[in-house]
């Protein structure tokens, strides 16, 4: 179910987005659930309690994917939601508390370059400004909500009210080696990195490759990969500091015209939201004098995606109970990729639980968990639940 | 004109370049000249001689764009040519040889990254694997000459034999600064520049730009990134030497995917080739070290586009005479820009008259030319044909 042949490319509100959403929603039905989409176009199936005035454990991950991904980043997290709900549902039980699984429509961001538009709309953070956000067609999030069946103008009103959770569960596959370094199938995040992000433009003056010479360029890529290579070097100093140049363009992007813009993007994310943001600062200053010096102008546009967060110490401590149980160490980790939980844990007490994926590799075809570990997983959430239950 | 609302953007082949042959081809009638497309699609209008058997002196420049582009390169060459022989009509003269003049359907080759697909094949120089090459939507140079009318199988009959040509004069402005620092309006080019181009592809290992720490990366952005650095230190130490990185992509081009791709353009261009050879070998060298150092491989494709060339001395000494009785100092210096000129010295003697642009600004919607100075280049094209024939 993917936009692109031969790879997985899954963007929130596209048709392969609804493929996705048909068949996950055959599966909730066959496992006792009710389905219902919400305002933003989350895909939510509830297993109900068996009394009612009861609270929700929602358990949930993401279905949109980056461009050419793995088939586990996000999708795994639903998937064991609902097998725990379908063994459930096979022995008749219905617990004091209902569950609901929910795959979120926007996690990744590919489409509009946002963030967390789905859990953010549960957790009551959603920025109503990002409804302006327009994909590469010039498609708007509103309008694109819209055709998917959402009302856009509804959303505010589908924040839940923190009194009728009991919390929010998502597995994960863990998209680092640290599991795999210890020879266990499943761990637990104890924080999670915060997020700052920014676009740079850098702008010079275009010009012809064969008549400027070097000393009258004032060259727009020059500068870029300059600060390209500056972000490199400074997250290598920095000990805990990850520091990514995913996207970088150029124009006018002919190869015998001097660049006369380049535009970039930074993605920062450190455990500790100070050494983050005085990374941001510390690169802002660097961007500043790197254009200064060439002659260039600078643009910067910044946004904090996420600040790090804790995750709730009940349910870690719930989590290595049954990881215990079911026979394994429980060991926790801080997560330095971002989750639908730190969104999540803004109105209700959040845990994730990894699950080891080979070589740590993720946001890629390659991206592999074994049979025998996924078991482990759910057999992990099931005990979670029951003791929760009981 | 155009392929982009707008901007000036027209590529060969397209349905905006079909549109300015339209144009032209209707000037170039009232002209009096009779008008004909060749097999690779060039526009030749022909301008008769008083007598039969006489040789044929070529005008021309192209009538293609770099991308946003401004109204003067190549163009001009094709739009002085025309007045010149509107002039001859008017006065009703013929005179002892035919003038073509010829606007060339693909010079700056952005639509297939080409290079001079028009003039080689007047100058008997185009290889036939060019036919082979595709732009962005897969279309080939083969069906694109077809589908605009030309017929790529009889190209190369199309070579003009040089005992039946005089010579080949461009006009073109001169992309540089030296006029306006002269404070003249015309002047003569003694060389071209020769070109060599390459490609390169850095390939490392994608990952999550969260969870894969910096010193387990292999950043092709990154590597891309030293090269540009080390492309732009190289040159300002080497006199005489320009060179530029116009193109970069990154793939898979996500803000939080550490870059697994990046693809990037060199061009290098000496007045003495020798310089540029000894230059391309050095940045292949420096790009291997790179990639070497940083655990990416690296893919290079390298091109000679064209050779340096001398313009032929006799018709620098009449441009330049002619340049003396209009009452301008004739001078004469390097191109820096390669021009269509450079392919025709191939087979016939060639020079460029090149007109002042303001600021040396090209490639660029702020190309400008003024009035005054184009009225000067047809005075002397004018003379320059009047003593040819006296």
């Amino acid at each position: 179910m993917s936009e692109e042949e031969g790879r997985l490319t899954r963007r929130s509100f596209t048709p392969a987005m609804r493929s996705a959403y048909d068949l996950v929603t055959g599966w909730m039905r066959a496992a006792g659930m009710v389905i219902h989409e919400d305002c933003i176009g989350n895909l939510v199936g509830t297993y109900t309690a068996n009394r009612s005035a009861a609270r929700t454990l929602i358990i949930g991950s993401h279905l949109d994917t980056v461009r050419d991904a793995g088939i586990f980043d996000g999708i795994l997290g639903v998937m064991i939601g609902l097998a725990v709900v379908e063994r459930l549902h096979q022995a008749k039980r219905r617990l004091p508390f209902a569950i609901e699984v929910v795959g979120f429509i926007d996690q990744e961001g590919l489409r509009f370059g946002s963030s967390f538009l789905g859990s953010r709309v549960l957790a009551g953070s959603f920025d109503p400004a990002a409804l302006l956000l327009r994909d590469d067609q010039g498609v708007s999030v509103a309008d694109a909500v819209r055709e998917f069946g959402g009302h856009p103008d509804l959303i505010v009103q589908e924040a839940r009210r923190a009194q009728t959770l009991l919390g929010y569960l998502e597995v994960h596959i863990e998209q680092g080696s640290q599991l795999e370094r210890m020879n266990l199938p499943v761990g637990v995040a104890n924080t999670i990195a915060g997020i700052s992000r920014a676009t740079l433009t850098f702008m010079g003056v275009t010009g012809h490759a064969g008549t400027m010479t070097m000393d009258q360029r004032h060259d727009a890529l020059c500068g870029a990969s300059e600060f390209v290579g500056a972000v490199e070097a400074y997250a290598r100093e920095i000990p805990g500091l990850v520091a990514t140049v995913g996207e970088l363009c150029v124009a006018p992007g002919a190869r015998n015209v001097v660049p006369g813009t380049a535009t970039l993007s930074l993605d920062l994310r450190h455990q500790d939201d100070q050494a983050r943001l005085s990374a941001l600062a510390h690169l802002h200053w660097r961007a500043g004098a790197i254009a200064s010096e060439r002659g260039l102008s600078l643009r910067w546009d910044e946004a904090q995606v996420q600040a790090g967060t804790t995750m709730a110490p009940e349910l870690r401590n719930r989590l290595a109970t049954a990881i215990g149980a079911a026979g394994h160490t429980p060991v926790e980790f801080p997560s330095g990729a971002c989750h639908d939980a730190s969104v999540m844990s803004g109105i209700t007490d959040s845990a994730v639980l990894f699950v080891r994926c080979k070589g740590g590799i993720s946001h890629n075809p390659a991206e592999s968990v074994t049979l025998e570990d996924v078991a482990a997983a759910i057999e992990v959430v099931e005990r979670f639940i029951n003791e929760l239950a009981g």
